[in-house]
């Protein structure tokens, strides 16, 4: 078994991740960096990686044992997704909860008319919160499952706050209420309305003469975005947003609470703190890769997701070494 | 699909929680519970399940989908654990963890050769504690991995400790440091000694006239169990300690932190809080037993660990519905 070949479409910040995770695994190789944009306009992760064009993609069928899908959820993978799935080994990202349904049904058909096999939403959410919301409910199926966002940038509402009039830039962090996972990891269970589980804390950069209190008032009564949270807005320098913000961190909890049948409470959480969310994410997408070619290997093609592949699959050591030293 | 037939194997504490997990999940039924001991001498989980006695176990194996094995792990399952996967599919929680590897092999032999299949180490640790270690490196293969048990009631601490002249009863409780804790979950990968990642609390009633500075000197000094921690040693009465210390609490954390290609840090937490150790490793028993089930169902026999298995096998939604719920 010589090292896995490992190629990426689609080069922001998760393909960055993705060319920065495989340089920590011994067992795989980076072929290239598949790009829709001027091939010559984009730094390489190495100086020996070659950054390529999207359309030599199939050319390098028999050269790329898995392909990381690095595109968007919104507009790229819906399409990239199945088409890849057709000719790669593939795993992806997608992170449109409600779509992950006909999302895995048109990769799957894909994927087995190839030959291929596809893992698709990994990451965190879904992805290993996914894996935990699953374990909690199977471990103690009388109780509840709550999950908590960040401290942590997100994405989707620093967009939406971008968008408000007056905004040249901004951020915004998704808070999660410590009062209220204090009372969750009580094992009490409580019901929590949107507005205590988390606030949201914006950081925004005026344009020029925008009013700081219009601007204000127009983020927290944004439905669906802020109204129905705690909302804070504070104002700050290009220079501040730049130097303070530049970074991605984000994480949360699952916590399930139960009861198991002798009436005792039971509760079992999982934390991520990330300095980095798409480096995480591109983590995962790696060790998942690897799965992914292992199942490739065996003839289980078709459209997987995390729930589905055993965790000894993500390891490069064998089995019986993870046996000796992990159990 | 009918509901699967559960039996137990020893009447224990992990037993009496295997019974009333069972209860708890409406795909499964308890058949029977099978004992060395004089089965009118056992109080039935309900008064419909037949206590029954160890020799007629292979009687029943038509009418058994899974027998869940209580034993001991230091006597009983060596011995259990292979003898009655060459008839049944298992599922056990053998934690003697430097033993582990020659136990999955006498039990892989057994079971392949009765065409059966038997998950091996299941419940917290060994079990979902290795399952978090084995995530945290193949997801951040630069890092460290820390796990920190308690505070919880240590069966093997609280045996050393009644073993200690003058000690008529007592149980011992393992305290993880907090410090220590927010030392790693600070991503600073800290080198713990032993004494600064846990200590030891123990609650002893006395004997009739025995000293209680020498039982506590005996106890503190005690090699390998006692002497490398800060130990402490409360006397109390046989009152307060059958009304104060009958639960078996305990819990602990697997923390993986780590850095990713980028050079930002992560941490990975997995923490357990529970009020009955047996009822959540029971649980989790339970869960498995219905993944060896489906896959002696698909013919894959032999022993396999909770390394080994995917996720979705322990859930008893169809796979479409555990994408639409939870990812
Ligand atoms: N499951 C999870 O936990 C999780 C976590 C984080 C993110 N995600 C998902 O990952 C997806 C990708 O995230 P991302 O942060 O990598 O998005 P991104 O930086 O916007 O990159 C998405 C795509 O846009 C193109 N692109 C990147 N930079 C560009 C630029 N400067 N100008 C024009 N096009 C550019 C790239 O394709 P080309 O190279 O082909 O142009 C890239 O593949 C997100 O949509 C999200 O759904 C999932
Ligand atoms: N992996 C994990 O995370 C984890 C966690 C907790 C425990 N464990 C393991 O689970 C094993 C069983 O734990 P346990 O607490 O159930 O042990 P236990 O209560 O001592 O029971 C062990 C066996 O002893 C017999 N027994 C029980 N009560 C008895 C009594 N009053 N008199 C005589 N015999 C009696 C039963 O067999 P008969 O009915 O045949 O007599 C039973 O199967 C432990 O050895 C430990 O290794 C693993």
């Amino acid at each position: 078994m010589g090292q896995r070949r490992i190629a990426i479409a689609g080069y922001g910040n998760l393909g960055r991740g993705v060319a920065a995770a495989v340089g920590q695994n011994a067992d795989m190789t980076l072929h290239a960096v598949f790009t829709r944009r001027d091939p010559s306009t984009i730094d390489p992760p190495t100086p020996q990686t070659p950054v390529l064009p999207w359309d030599e993609l199939l050319d390098h069928r028999d050269e790329v044992d898995v392909l990381v899908l690095c595109g968007g959820s919104k507009d790229d993978l819906p399409q990239q997704g199945p088409e890849l799935a057709a000719h790669f080994t593939t795993v992806d990202s997608f992170d449109t909860h409600a779509r992950i349904p006909e999302y895995v049904a048109a990769v799957d058909a894909a994927a087995r008319a190839g030959g291929n096999t596809s893992i698709v939403a990994v990451g965190w959410d879904p992805g290993m919160f996914s894996l935990n919301r699953l374990l909690g409910e199977a471990l103690l199926p009388e109780g509840g499952t709550y999950t908590f966002w960040g401290p942590g940038l997100s994405q989707g509402h620093s967009d939406a706050l971008r968008r408000v009039p007056g905004v040249a830039a901004g951020v915004q962090y998704t808070v999660p209420s410590p009062a209220a996972i204090d009372a969750v990891r009580s094992g009490s269970r409580p019901e929590l309305t949107t507005r205590e589980k988390h606030t949201r804390e914006c950081y925004v950069v005026l344009e020029d003469g925008a009013d700081a209190a219009e601007v204000e008032r127009a983020v927290v009564t944004m439905p669906h975005y802020f109204a129905d949270y705690d909302t804070t807005v504070t104002v700050i320098s290009a220079e501040e947003l730049a130097r303070e913000h530049a970074d991605m961190p984000h994480g949360g909890f699952v916590i399930r609470s139960g009861t198991t049948g002798g009436g005792h409470d039971q509760v079992v959480e999982y934390r991520l703190q990330l300095g980095s969310n798409p480096e995480f994410t591109a983590s995962v997408l790696v060790a998942y890769a690897r799965a992914a070619a292992r199942l490739n290997e065996r003839g289980e093609t078709g459209a997987l997701t995390v729930l589905d592949v055993a965790p000894s699959l993500l390891s490069p050591k064998p089995v019986d070494q993870l046996r000796a030293e992990l159990l």
